[in-house]
């Protein structure tokens, strides 16, 4: 007498009400892809010290190339799944390989992903394994020529990102600088803790987010910033001070520019898959 | 080079920056257990149809005598693990056992509970299953004589629980009251999809959250109370849809009563644990 | 030993800190004007009874043409008084005369406008006599091809607001509609009560604001739409039930379609004035 | 054709609504008080430099004894003219007296209070003169055996206030150290400037609160604590920054301890008054 999971379909806690909804699934089973959603990113890159870096790696991942880290703050609106409603993340990667039993990938390693609404948040940790927790990220203010992007969680604002000095930069100019670069996509290790079983996993392995298929670039434009994580208390940020304190005590060596770009993009990232 | 999980810690989502902090895990391990939060809670309990409930049990659970829905707000200040803040829930549950190869145990079913913070909802899906999603939760209001808690999501108010006429009840006459109930604790189903592979599960299984272990009875009030939850469409509520109109098609037969409980309490809920 | 005020200096509550800070006045007294703040507003237009507006107007003004009420939402970023910050409103008007002792002037009269943040509300009400009230007014949602704006009162939606058949119309053509109007700006009536004599004012007159200095329309669409006042109790909206509840009485006779405009725009509104 | 105010009743734009809303005055006129709000607040008050208090005086008023600074933040639920809604205001104050050519009373000063809702700080600034601006103050966290209160404007932190260390009072205590006080109530300066000719005002007196009429103390503890104003630029704080660096440069030459107080309290402060 109590319910059966559909066959096929992709369920959530709870479980109790049918078939999730989210990016991966709509109602009825029906797909969001390709989202039109309209997406402006600040991004700030830094030179930091590698073995920093390497202390945040998990099991067969190794730093690719110069240690840079990549800072972006990236602002969404009319995202299908939310029925046109939106959302800002604040993300911290850094070119990674991983390199498997079986799989041998080169990407950018999201290490974690702030996001100021919890529907994606629950979504993207238990289906595909991304990083992401809590923030509050209110919309960039720019005033006299300088964008400056934060974060802050119940208050406590860890992070300030500035970009300046922009000047924009054709699509073809910015396609032939990426062209160059071979990228699998973006790595992430999912964890999963076994209830009852402390210090055990119910779910640990790496995952990889192949590159976007529905993306479209619009605007290009490059510049200068800094990015500065701010030292916390336990007090401060109760669940978050070892995440803000490690990127608060990164070493910069130098900048390595800085980026604003406009997108009108969407997969619903269903090819994410497991790295063995 | 990449770092090494230190054996015996609870770990979460990054878990690139050491051991997670939490409810069940503080810095350096130590624990917050007995907590002393103070919190207060309204609740209405409503007779409905057996039928409804029971297409709403995983496999393995059935409902336990009157099929009697219990809907309970509470607000909570003052928690340890937050470093002195609080936040509000939500839970919707009614009673039923598990009977499983193993484990028979008769307890509440809490189907689905809603919290206004994102941390111990994270904390309580991945370590102990519980079924936990955002809403916001305000204050409740008292006028005239009649306490109002409301839930809403991103501005879509989606329940209405209203408690009057509230008559203070003795301590001894309350603890009389529940000493004739048996319960085994708090049952959920703990489920964590996997990835790429859609439709199958990284994680199934059902859980148990035994009695509280610290939980200081102060006031007790009994009086009379409505529910109602508000018809959703996709637009609504795109994610949380299927939920809450499943609450608001249940039909309520009558109602069995209010209550408004004061206490201090605090497990860190280690003693959760899976049941076969 | 108390401070002065500086001469031609503006002050607001509390005056014990120097010159107010605000649209009208920067630190030093420097100019915000003009401003380039970017604005996106939805609105629809209906004709209604005119019996009904004729009731909501201050001595001194009538009806001017049809009774055709104009209710606009609007989301604005980057203002320079703000330092980049931004804000939304949310504003009922329609056409009016105001016949005075001296002033004979023909514009459009703001019955109400709700605004998101509290400094522009306190500027707007006690420097130039706007009728500014605070809600909650949320990024507009768009989904298949329909835009929904909305505010709130702590939780309470009071309007609904829907554009959607949006066909862009060229700057050329929209100029020209707009050259037959005549316009001598907008209508306000300033109020201030005198502390202590309840029913006596401090301050009662009428004000204009001129036609914007310095707005560049960047683009016009013209569509169909609907607007809904959702009726309120006083406990919904102890402060605002009247005025909701007027909006929501308000006869819909037909419909006289939606725009969404596009502007570059900042007055600082020194130009306001007292009409006698 | 046009409305008429209705003689004896208050108002406040918009008028064109009927006669206002809000704590002097309720649905048909009726009144709130007394009210039976709860009202926790935290106080720490410390010694500083006359002089720099001096400067902060409008014309007619003089510190009073020491000059000793109270920094007050209070938590108020269950409010009858918000239907049971509560909000948190933060205030800072120091004894005065105000010589006028009629009135010569010793009260207490209240150079500006900081309130987390929109509808009280606009009857206050205009219905009797109280300084009252915005700023969000949340909940205050008790950890460790400190309660630790904040407020900040859009994210930005202005303010710090810790108090520890309590013991309670018995009520007849506080009574008795009460008692040797004499205090006509507390000072405000009411300002509106005159619209159009900058600089000029429309309202410029001040104002007085007598006595609390209805305050049942229920709890006094004493001990001790700390305030701190951080800093800010003006691109922090565009329509504050003057106000916080005054209270931030504020000499704290010494402190005079730390109180928390729970009343039950709501006069509707009908009788404030003009001073001349």
């Amino acid at each position: 007498m109590s319910y059966k999971f559909q066959p096929g379909m992709l369920y959530r806690m709870p479980t109790h009400f049918g078939p999730a909804l989210g990016l991966r699934q709509g109602p009825d089973g029906r797909s969001f892809a390709p989202d039109t959603r309209e997406c402006t990113a600040w991004s700030v890159s830094f030179l930091t010290n590698q073995e920093q870096l390497e202390k945040l790696l998990p099991e067969g991942m190794e730093v690719r190339g110069e240690p840079v880290v990549t800072v972006e703050a990236k602002y969404m609106t009319n995202i299908k799944w939310l029925a046109g409603r939106g959302y800002n993340v604040l993300g911290v990667s850094f070119p990674a390989v991983f390199n498997g039993k079986v799989d041998h990938v080169a990407g950018s390693f999201l290490l974690v992903m702030w996001e100021s609404l919890f529907d994606p948040i629950m979504t993207g940790r238990e289906e595909i394994g991304w990083s992401k927790i809590y923030a509050e990220i209110p919309q960039p203010r720019t005033y006299n020529g300088e964008t400056h992007c934060t974060a802050n969680w119940l208050g406590f604002k860890f992070v300030d990102l500035k970009v300046n000095n922009l000047r924009q930069v054709s699509l073809e100019e910015f396609a032939a600088s990426q062209g160059k670069q071979t990228d699998d996509g973006i790595l992430h290790y999912k964890y999963i803790p076994k209830t009852g079983e402390w210090g055990e996993a119910d779910v640990a392995y790496a995952t990889l987010t192949p590159p976007w298929l529905h993306q479209v670039t619009q605007e290009v434009w490059e510049g200068e910033g800094t990015v500065e994580f701010h030292q916390a208390t336990w007090e401060d940020l109760p669940t978050q001070v070892s995440i803000v304190n490690a990127f608060q005590a990164l070493e910069i060596k130098e900048y390595r520019g800085a980026k604003m770009i406009k997108t009108i993009e969407g997969d619903d990232i269903r090819n994410q898959r497991i790295l063995h």
